[in-house]
């Protein structure tokens, strides 16, 4: 827990020490904040332990007025003013007014230290990305005991609970401090004089104020619950809506279904290139590479291709799924791309239906597109849900203009192909 | 309702039979969690009733542990000790504490196995997709259900009610919980010792959570009541925001918003390019050919040139709607694109206003624009509101380089109109 | 008000007809709504009211039926079951069952009837675009005050309260009613026995799905209230946190706050290039014509350039503001642009700082960078805050390749203001 | 606080007067609503208070009579009618009814001076750009306020308090209002008469309005804290989301959150060219300058080329960031960037792995790129966190060509490079 930004230029060891000293400070305010109504009501705490909680405080808080002064005097100057002034706030909340004066009103002073806990939460809050509405619903609920303990001392204090013991009085009205703050209201506990009841109105309103709070926070928390979900089924949403409208028959409705279905499956739902676009070209790279190196690597011609070929080529490809039946490349069709199967089985089929091959994960096909404009020889069919990677003829051009080996290893593959089976996928 | 991942790996008929079993065990354990406080308060169940449901619970829960102990051992490493853990939940939920002690406070234990309850919440939540929040508000209510049902039974422990007869104690706590719970609070029936009250307050609480839970889901459901039909009304607002702002006159904004209604009656409302960009090649194909193929073999021309031909066209042509009175081309201009109309009536007009010719649906014009850069010469204005597809000069120049038969045909049909009537549309 | 989807094929008298015979229907509706739980009661209506009322409504709900059977009759093949069974409850709510039997509990039936409601509602939100969520809160009063009224007569009906006369019953239930559903809950009329405790309960439930309800749609109204403002806020605010973060200087952060204040001032906020191209090609010739030609036409050789020129460059260009001290072009940059000052002053300034000439509305400058890539000879700063169309040099080749005489003027033009002035802006 | 249009028209100074004098009849239209119900209650207002008050009202209400109706006649012509309209209820709001007739219930016609809250709120909440939810709630405070206090005087009108004196009258009311408006509810003071229980029913279904207003204000505010935080968030748990179902090893995970951190702590995380993008041009270059402009400047090669030339070159650089060990460029890869090193440390390697040379802020490498397709001959590594700006070889082609001189310089610079230790990073 960091309570300021001059904290930031400290050595690790330092910074260490001074969260722990903030996070002891941020403690003692609280106990100062819990302590001292009780203090001020009679019957809760005896003259020796008032005495010994506040000789506690003004330790730690006198202590602290030096820490932040020379945090203060370490600050940026555009920041200084502000510093210093929270100084003068530790000095006036450090002063020991009770153990010099005895109980006054002067040791609600204490509650000034306050202002270190919300600067700490602010810190915190700044500095903790990700979940920040939880971390504000836990912010909201330490405040939201420390009001609870204020209002209820607050109504003993105006006489609002006549009963013997002070456990007695505090529990009763606490009770009534609840009954109100959530508008229950069953009004057996009620405020009797107008003063009371002037304070039992702002305590309702401050409780419509924390409902509000917390129904806005816990509304924001669940419209954010699971963001990359949402938008996939938003999308799938549309996907059917826009099918429904256009009076798609079933048969393409249920397959497209099926397909969604899939991605969803095998958590495929995020937009691959667009997450890749998100990152620095170094770490696109990093990603890149590990997802698809691989299966480049499973094509042997790729493999004698070297490294550098292997890495540019991998971060061309586009990820594709094909669902069991569904035709990857059409016979008599022109084709622009290549393919490289990952995963799932595929069937190579000639113009008349036959299969003629069957490839597997880390075969590839369609190669030729990449060389000439001539339509496909032969269909490619999915026989099981397939996962593949496409590369441009245009991107591929680009990549190999620069690699003159590789192309030339690559027109001899297919010249072969070519001439000899003739009919694995794609040409 | 699966309840464990491995469960995902067996073979259908197994897998059947796991759902089953899983509910069965859903129900047993939402039975447990209703019957053993009732076991604990005097009055509501015989010692044999008691018994009864104590031997069928440990049947169920004993044979239950045995399944798990299976799946266990199943998962995958990474989850295997999540699942062990699981299942030491499970061996203490079944222990027969009631059937070996009598009445202790141990058979309370039953209601771990709650904790399989909200795994099976939890899977069916991830693999349901679609109207996640209408499934959270079920659930929802399932736990509310229950929580209040143990409040109730809470309130009467701490003898909250004082009432001669089991049901009217329950009646009378159930009546309480829910005046507190929803807030209403009429106060004729209230704690009266100071456990109770601190036991309410706890009650008010939650009962203010419940609230902003509900309201967070109810809010989240509404603002994605229609996502479609919001996100058109919303760019709906924005044209109106923008005509205003720049003080259109009112012929131009009336114009503006019968498009806009005419494409919400006839639910054109989704962007067709954006919905098929959102699918892998394959299946935008098929839906892009579903849309349109019969349109392009409406044009004679096209019928002619072959199905891969027609399936290139089909997939470059973006929709377009004319209302009433618009000019699809004017005389002059430049035109870049040949048109299909799809649906309705246009006319085509010569320099001087004259109709020429009127063309219906399957018609097409324009076409001469694809081969030269001369400005139009004749305009077409739509009679009735027209769904027309567009094919640009550029898209189609690119298509039909694959397909020189093609181009002749079409050469030979323009140069035909152009010499004979020289005026049909778009030229 | 159309309740059927049949009724869109009649001709629009018919229509007409139709929507008030509807409304006529749902008029009816409600009133047995509100009606029957009176005839129920005692001392509510008298036995010749409740005659009449039930003989108007037999009437209406008797021709109704045939009225729906027509329709039904007609209705496509998909949803003729669902009419049919439709048409089976408006029988059963036709039935006179009051009028044969005396006073049973069989008139309930009536609110049968309702189904008409709801789908009339469900008619008017599907065809009515825009404010949705008003009209949704506007079925929702409707719904919610026909509850109140049955919930108000069920408390009476269980003898929740003990008043002389029917009014004074109805408003004390009315009142125990509104305190419930609202969850104020003031405690002075509460229910008595088990059954009116069990039914308050459930009033109560009622009570916070009605809030929940409520909320949610006024936080999506709110959420919604003016999406333009929203969002060019929002745009502003990123800025903000993007210079602040990066620390520009307050000169340039000033700067660029006056300019997103002056958009705001001439409400210049929606993006003029995304609202055109959400529009269909002829509605966006439209649109951009009637904003930009004139300014086009201001300038004198353009003038004379032709109607189908001056269109083609309105349709190219793009809006541009200047706050005064804007340099617009600086003399030793590479232009690629022409622009036309649409509303307020710019200098020339050469070289030297100097004067050299002062622009105004209508008045052009830096079109000699649209023929060479020579940098600018002179700058040209903003007077006062400028409204400027760009044109690019690449658009503008594009059209002029299609106007030589347009290029021919243009070229006699500058070549004697370069040999003249040698000075006027953006040279 | 401008409360016409018309005003806007004005010159400052009198815009100023106008404000001011705005501002006062808001005052006292505030004031006449708070008033004139204590005028009619008994014991609240004695009668020559109740004259003070009215001869100021009337002097003020008659004095902007004048004031409104110049302007309504300054109006422009389209909103000349509802600006009369406006003045007529001036009039009507200023006649002197109680000065006339004295108690009457002809002074409640002041209210209708709050017309002109109203619309100085609108105004207000129109020019005021930012916070608009926070100036909604501000807003939303005066009327409730108000509404309390009217609420309040309506409850003692109509009988509910029966108490000596007025002061306590209109607590123990307010205490009632509050009680009711809030939902608590305690049932201590209660309405008696029919008339007082259907006018707290009334009250109570405000409440539940102004509850659903309040929270869907504060759900609209808290799902606004901070977009530009919350935009990031979402971007960072969706690559999360992304990594872990693509089953990304742990180190690059750890990689991608680092790189994300490290742009949150520096709140770089507004993205840079989408933010300039926004910008209209000439905003855009002060901007881009003021960021990049030293660092084009310590290139020293490019600090010999020219104002001109450094502000182009500024303008096309776009941020990078890399990570301790990051590999910026790979010795064999084709390089197609030029890298600007603007602040941390980077190593060049030769293709052993061993050091060449460190680079430091202000160095430049990679420059032989943009000249030559020939792979990198060195690799580049970040050692420590170090933010770059890329020049990209395409670009720099388009800069370059208009400064043929700069060409040379380049060219000379990478030659005596590439000739001497042939081996600083990226050729």
């Amino acid at each position: 827990m960091r309570l300021d930004p001059s904290v930031l230029a400290m050595p690790p060891p330092r910074r260490l020490a001074a969260s722990l000293w903030d996070a002891l400070v941020v403690l003692a305010a609280t106990g100062a904040a819990y302590a001292v109504p009780l203090i001020e009501l009679p019957g809760f705490l005896g003259p020796d332990e008032a005495w010994g909680i506040e000789v506690a405080l003004t330790a730690v808080f006198g202590a602290d007025v030096v820490v932040r002064a020379r945090r203060a005097a370490a600050a940026p100057p555009g920041k200084r003013i502000g510093a210093w002034f929270g100084v003068a706030l530790d000095v006036v909340a450090a002063l020991p007014f009770y153990l010099l004066l005895g109980p006054t009103r002067l040791e609600w002073l204490d509650l000034l230290k306050l202002y270190r806990v919300a600067g700490a939460m602010h810190e915190v809050g700044r500095h903790y990305l990700g979940q920040e509405t939880r971390l504000r619903l836990a912010f909201f609920v330490y405040w939201l005991a420390l009001a609870v303990h204020l209002i209820t001392c607050g109504f003993i204090m105006l006489g609002g609970v006549v009963l013997p013991t002070a456990p007695e009085r505090y529990v009763e009205a606490l009770y009534w401090c609840m009954t109100t703050l959530t508008t229950v209201g069953y009004g057996d506990v009620v405020p009797q004089t107008q003063v009371q009841k002037l304070y039992a109105a702002g305590v309702m309103m401050l409780g419509v104020g924390i409902y509000a709070y917390l129904i806005g926070n816990i509304a924001s928390l669940i419209s954010n619950l699971d963001p990359v979900r949402a938008n996939y089924q938003q999308q799938r949403e549309r996907l059917s809506a826009f099918m429904q409208y256009q009076g798609l028959p079933r048969p393409i409705r249920r397959h497209v279904h099926e397909y969604f279905d899939y991605l969803w499956e095998k958590r495929l739902v995020v937009d691959e290139p667009a997450m890749l676009a998100a990152l620095p070209p170094n770490l696109r790279d990093e990603v890149a590479l590990y997802l698809k190196r691989d299966l480049v690597l499973n094509v042997p011609l790729f493999r004698r291709a070297g490294e550098a070929f292997v890495h540019d080529v991998a971060l061309q490809m586009r990820p594709f799924v094909c669902l069991p039946g569904d035709f990857v490349v059409r016979a008599g069709e022109h084709g622009r791309e290549m393919y490289f199967l990952s995963r799932g089985t595929v069937e190579v089929l000639g113009r008349d239906g036959a299969v003629l091959r069957t490839l597997h994960g880390g075969d590839f096909f369609g190669e030729i597109a990449l060389f000439t404009d001539a339509p496909r020889t032969a269909s490619v069919r999915a026989v099981s849900t397939s996962d593949l990677y496409v590369l441009d003829k245009a991107m591929f051009d680009r990549i190999v203009a620069f690699y003159p080996e590789v192309a030339a290893l690559l027109e001899a593959e297919s010249n072969q192909r070519r001439s000899g089976v003739a009919a694995d996928g794609g040409q």
